[in-house]
């Protein structure tokens, strides 16, 4: 199904009809409201005007949208900000970051948090069964900007309060953090500071207590709305949309208070967003590299407990990228299709119309700016409207045969403790995810504790701590294994395990780890054996009484099997990945094809579905039966069969 | 005429009559001076010590010289800012720039304009009728150091006062602005805050204004002066000294109020302030990139309505910039007749001896640090005074067949909304600029609005608001023009037009913009036909009903031509530039001649001008009579023919 | 002999006894401790809790282990810094660097002075006299982490009353400053503000006269703990242990009030710390480069005059650098005996065992993180303990032919008026040690006036300012002399002199500077005479009535000599400066031996010991004795023989 994200409070009351009716024209089916009109429902400090929003849903369902209502809390108004000015959220050089975009408030203000519940009860009770009200978004985008850390004097109280819930007393608290060293013990926890400022690197294991502090607040801001909503508004779905690349937080947290998730898909402004290289960024300026989307759609389908839309979906340009090219055409159409090959429930654009005004009049909408008339994606996304009333409902997705433990506090503990430059937990997995699926195969992502038993093949690139859940699912599964660089070479506490790394792993994996070296740009060590390439960034030292599959020049082990569980000391570099996959697919009874770097698969139930993101054709290597194109798959297009 | 800046607060006064009379022996017949002396003058608060100035004039002027007085507003001393704090400026942090350096007053701050007009009508009662003034310069370099915007309390506070004036209403604000995204609606011009500091980018209509509002500050503050010398120095003409490449506020609006425009000339310190590629910078670090100072003299004379000096030109190396070579010798007696042969009046060194002491104890003056002895600058500019003299009086600047309108409101606007990093307005300028003299064209710029009617053709490489005057001026001319990419692509509130970019344009060009793309390096797109070459860092996508002049690869119009009217859709590489200035040229009817990169051209009346810029013999390729040089232009020399 | 990093505060008790006997075991004769304990040993103000170090000091004693004891001024705790916030330093924009880390206090916070007197003389009485206790170390590593200059308002006070102290009155400060440039004349003390936060570049003497405060206020800090040991423990020596490449303050100034100095050793941290090429960077990766860790003993040999330790030598891979390789296997063994062929009288180890928890867990120790098993380092610190115990006492360290004048206030200098981006005075030092030690020279580190008439080469790559002292020794050595760029190109008060660069050594080296120029990287002037390579970075122009050793290509002098002095006219480029010092090394009559890049040698008495940084072996082109290794030496390996 395909939706559309529409602001009526910025186009005059006379177009809410017609822009609805041509929204059933193009072939869309939801539409989502609201997430930033708060200054015009209540312009004044209790002084509400709800009354344009009521006719706006009533036109929208009226023409048979179902409405995804979204709370505003993204953007308190003025008068809020000028009542309250500690609702602010502070950078870490202790600014306050202030009034005039979005997303200018902290987690931890307690006024915050009452003028939130009072505007998004007052909402939820006035639309909460209105019928027309399909489901809801939290807030907007909870992450972007770095927003969910704040450094204020708010943040430090509530803080302080989070750790004497943890710790109960500061002896326990300053034995959890090490503070002994270099004399960081404290008294009282009101002598506890922000983990900023200092003269040289603040202590780690207080700076991932501030990290998890900060997701845990995100996690509860979001389901004191949730609870809200549900109580006034029974029978709807809420979800949130969340932000591609952002990992401040815990995503699967705050989705467990949640049916569904959902995210922002703009698959080539995230091109700068990633550390990829330039040559990577020229290749793909124009496409997005074929992996970006994917890789957030197989994230928040486990997110979503099998459940997820994406909320925006780029329709052509951006604006907020260093560089916002037009996208090559037929690409909005193959996101559209791609989203839906790994399991999206609906589809829906940002925005239907470009806003000549504002931030984001370079965005591009369904329609050009300020006029009723189809851009090129507003062409493309009505095409994909018609493929899909033609082909029917799409079946069930079912359980890929790889697994992947993605895990937000290694993406915290890696950035808090890189050891070297470019460390960087998203790319190391991201990197790993492009390898299984240059391979072909369909990933599973799962947090940290999931159950593996349904699973072939577990990749593990890089979980940092390893608590009691993990282990025993890691334990339990049949699945092989494959652990990566720093894998458990942290215990709860941020400190290096004391039986060395891999830690709790060890019986698993049969392994020490008595040495690491991070290896700057230019520096490699040749691996060989079994698998073959090399390692870059960064490189262990490690004692097993496993089988060394594979050796580094001087002949230490560089990856390791013992009992199904691999263990591979090093960040691969893209042949090394590769062919390491490679073999555990093998030994996994998995069947490979090593796609081109522009090509991906994907299947959904019985169909399998093929895109092209690059400028050559692809002749698709199996017979099927075409639902959409053919055996010759062109550039930027799509093939499904079944 | 030759002029110099002299400080005789840093000689004693035994120096003064023996450095006039060695500027006599050199050539000089203006000398500058004042513009930093107010700790001298005023050493206290009400006290005053004028009498050293009052002996320093006289000597001066017994000396056969005029004088041009600064006002000495750009270092207010610390007494003052020690009774007044809240002079100081703010960066857009929110941090104080203090005292230390220069220019620590904010525009906007109410009792720093009654200590300016203090200070400026003590000076100018004193000594507005003394015989040897000739002129006056205001302060000293508006703008230099990012002085133009502060972002303080006072400058909120005028900020929001000037909006009051501009919109009557928050309604009209809100309108403007379109405030409604992102629920930024006002109540109150309180409300407003300074577009800074903010969680993503502020909106960019309040943005432009605060821009528009800062630049209005300079001019307001400038007239203030003025008005008070010419109050008290009947029959002195009155100039402001402008720095290079600060385009912050508009300074065609602060000219307005004054006889002439001037400008200081640091061709080797710009070749670093430039975004230069790293192989230009390498090229021309040792005599100036060829069009950087001619750039700037037809700027300031299209500035100062055909009348213009340069108030200070660099007379050796110089100690502002990252690297700091000595000149190729030869070139300070190029640039100074190159200003000459661009219509200067007056060629005045910064600075007459070389200063031992303080922050520009590396800055070369005429006479080496602390001695009266003549530097390599002092000789060349000793040159340049004997072949002057020979020479006699130079025929006056005649119009250009080519005009440029430069806005400084599109510079304002393209930061304030790059959509591609490297999309600058003032190198797209630049460029145009180049091409145009690599092709031997005189080249006059002009303010948007201006008569237009006298020239062949017109280049607009960027204007992105146009308003009545200027749609008027551009429908009037018979001359072909060239716009360039986003020429109308905004109305007066910084929105996107309601017929799409190029807005008010369209009827004279006949095409219509439906998507923008920015390029990152590395990107491009070849264009063909009558022209060719490629887009780089900006296409457009156009619908047109004007003739296609040359085409995108994919068959989409890159340069049209409607009677006359012409638009390219992109930012063009410099074939692309050359080949499409060559063809308007050739269809404007104008000679043209390729010229090597390091050779310049200009005439003045019925003289020629030849500057050689590089290492390698240049040939004229005309016969004409030679007053300087002959035939062959040497590296950095010059030939003049009539 | 060796030593050790040991905190007792960090294992438990029942540890300590078996961590002595283990180090006597390794071969460990001396242990530092105590140097960040404060919180341990006061958790709150005025509760004492000395107990455990009286047990551990004992327990250590009675392993036959000598004790440095540190005083814990380097991490005031928690409860100090709330109650007297004010001794927390800024950083130059006015923002506090608080508590979470080390090193956070001002040297000029008044109530901070009485705090560390009252806890250091709590120590020193309580331990001054104990057997165990061998000598002292004050604080930790001043400077580190930037701290030498701190722009708070307990500094502004102490500048200005360091000001007043200096300059008597405001007229005398006024004319040294030359204030009356840019009008910053000041009617009191009281006036002057801190050379930060100003528009464009302060005033160079007024930042100049800030960093010799600053450094002043690290000697008189020091100075103050020393005297109260001094008092409180006789017949103990003290010491301070340095940190590489930090200039901010004057190291030989503070080592006046110590008995011998000493530094901490990490040569691959500062691979990445000091500006190499990113070529030598990976080259050097995982040994360092071969001049690094000889350049600060050679220095600290001369700022201890003849007296120094390592107090802390990188015994596996560190954390704090970008990239943290390990070693190459034999590299912490050949740091051991180069710090001693250098003359160190103490190899001490940082730090016994690596810890598990805090900012360092990832710092190696000489035993694994938490247990008792010895690291790589460790073993390889063992068998420098049994080489070192096979050839018995070595030799004394003899005075050097070469001598270096290394000059703090140059680097000050230099980071004030850099002139060129990359006018950088330790990097000029770096190159000249390295060419010298390149040609097999021994070298020693001198400070500006020292005593000159031992030595046939003297070096002195850039001393800006030359007073009487210098003068004098310059002017009675009987060695060629060989100066760098800039060298007597200010006066005291850091202006240009009044005869022109170099000032006051132009009756030595018979030349003037009339202009310079600073170069882009890309430019260069060919250098051809006598010797030859070119110029990059920096360029003179000189007159001079000296002979013409080589010329620049215009003709222009180059190298100059004058009666046995030279002055080089440039920054020269390797080639240059190789054939300079290899033509002054002959004509000084001392013998040079070309040496391949990853080769040194190093006389210490009759003993000459070669060091192999590559992965070539080299043989000794010398027939010699060997006490260790013999004529081949292999990568990573060492030589001695006699």
């Amino acid at each position: 199904m395909l939706g559309v994200c529409y602001y009526p409070e910025h186009w005059p009351e006379s177009q809410w009809a017609i822009d609805a009716q041509n929204m059933r024209k193009l072939g869309i089916s939801y539409v989502r409201i609201g997430e930033f009109a708060w200054s015009r429902l209540e312009p004044k400090h209790g002084t509400f005007t709800f009354e344009w929003l009521d006719r706006a849903i009533d036109v929208l369902h009226a023409a048979g949208l179902k409405i995804v209502l979204g709370t505003p809390t993204a953007t308190p108004p003025k008068w809020l900000m000028d009542e309250h000015p500690e609702i602010a959220p502070y950078d870490a050089d202790g600014k306050v970051r202030g009034f005039g975009s979005r997303r200018h408030y902290s987690f931890s203000s307690e006024i915050w948090w009452k003028e939130s519940a009072r505007i998004v009860e007052t909402i939820a009770k006035r639309y909460g069964t209105h019928p027309g009200i399909d489901g809801w978004q939290t807030d907007n985008e909870y992450g972007c900007h770095d927003t969910t850390v704040s450094w204020g004097p708010e943040d430090l109280k509530a803080f302080r309060q989070w750790l004497r819930m943890r710790y109960q007393t500061t002896d326990q608290l300053n034995e959890a953090w090490g503070a002994v060293f270099w004399s960081m013990e404290f008294n009282s926890f009101d002598e506890v500071e922000l983990p900023a400022r200092t003269v040289t690197e603040p202590n780690p294991a207080q700076r991932l207590d501030f990290w998890r502090f900060s997701s845990d607040q995100v996690a509860a801001y979001d389901k004191m709305q949730v609870d809200i909503i549900r109580k006034h508004s029974p029978g709807r779905w809420i979800t949130h949309n969340f932000m591609g690349f952002v990992n401040d937080f815990d995503h699967f947290k705050v989705t467990d208070n949640l049916d569904l998730a959902s995210w922002d898909s703009y698959p080539i402004g995230f091109v700068e967003k990633f550390p990829f290289t330039e040559e990577e960024r020229n290749r793909w300026a124009e496409t997005s590299h074929p992996d970006i989307a994917p890789f957030h759609h197989d994230l928040y389908r486990g997110v979503g407990r099998g459940r997820f839309w994406v909320m925006e979906q780029q329709p052509g340009p951006v604006n907020w990228a260093p560089w916002n090219p037009v996208p090559k055409p037929g690409m909005v159409r193959l996101w559209s299709w791609e989203a839906l090959a790994h399991g999206a429930e609906v589809v829906s654009y940002f925005r239907w119309r470009q806003a000549p005004f504002a931030q984001e009049q370079m965005h591009a909408g369904l329609n050009l700016p300020g006029l009723d008339e189809w851009s090129v994606g507003g062409l493309e996304a009505h095409a994909v409207a018609g493929e899909l009333a033609k082909l029917g409902a799409l079946p069930d997705s079912s359980t890929a045969p790889v697994a992947l433990v993605y895990d937000y506090a290694s993406y915290w503990a890696a950035k808090i403790q890189p050891q070297g430059r470019d460390f960087r937990y998203e790319e190391l997995v991201f990197r790993w995810y492009e390898a299984a699926r240059r391979l072909g195969l369909d990933v599973d992502f799962v947090r940290p504790g999931a159950d593996l038993s349904a699973y072939k093949l577990v990749l593990v690139p890089c979980q940092m701590q390893v608590d009691e859940a993990s282990l025993a699912a890691l334990r339990n599964t049949d699945a092989l294994v494959l652990y990566g660089p720093r894998s458990g070479s942290r215990d709860g506490k941020f400190n290096i395990p004391e039986n060395l790394p891999p830690g709790p792993l060890a019986p698993l994996t049969g392994t020490r780890q008595t040495q690491v070296a991070s290896l700057r740009p230019g520096l490699s060590d040749a691996v060989s054996g079994e698998v073959s390439g090399a390692a870059i960034r960064w490189r262990e030292y490690l004692q097993t009484t496993a089988k060394v599959v594979a050796s580094f020049q001087n002949g230490d082990p560089a990856l390791t099997e013992n009992g199904g569980h691999h263990y591979i000391a090093c960040w691969p570099d893209q042949a090394l990945l590769s062919s390491t996959l490679g073999l555990l697919a093998k030994k996994a009874g998995l069947e490979t094809i090593e796609l081109p770097e522009h090509i991906r698969i994907r299947r959904r139930g019985n169909l399998t579905f093929a895109f092209n993101y690059g400028s050559e054709d692809w002749t698709v290597p199996v017979s099927g039966s075409f639902l959409l194109g053919g055996s010759v798959v062109k550039a930027q297009d799509l093939a499904v069969w079944a």
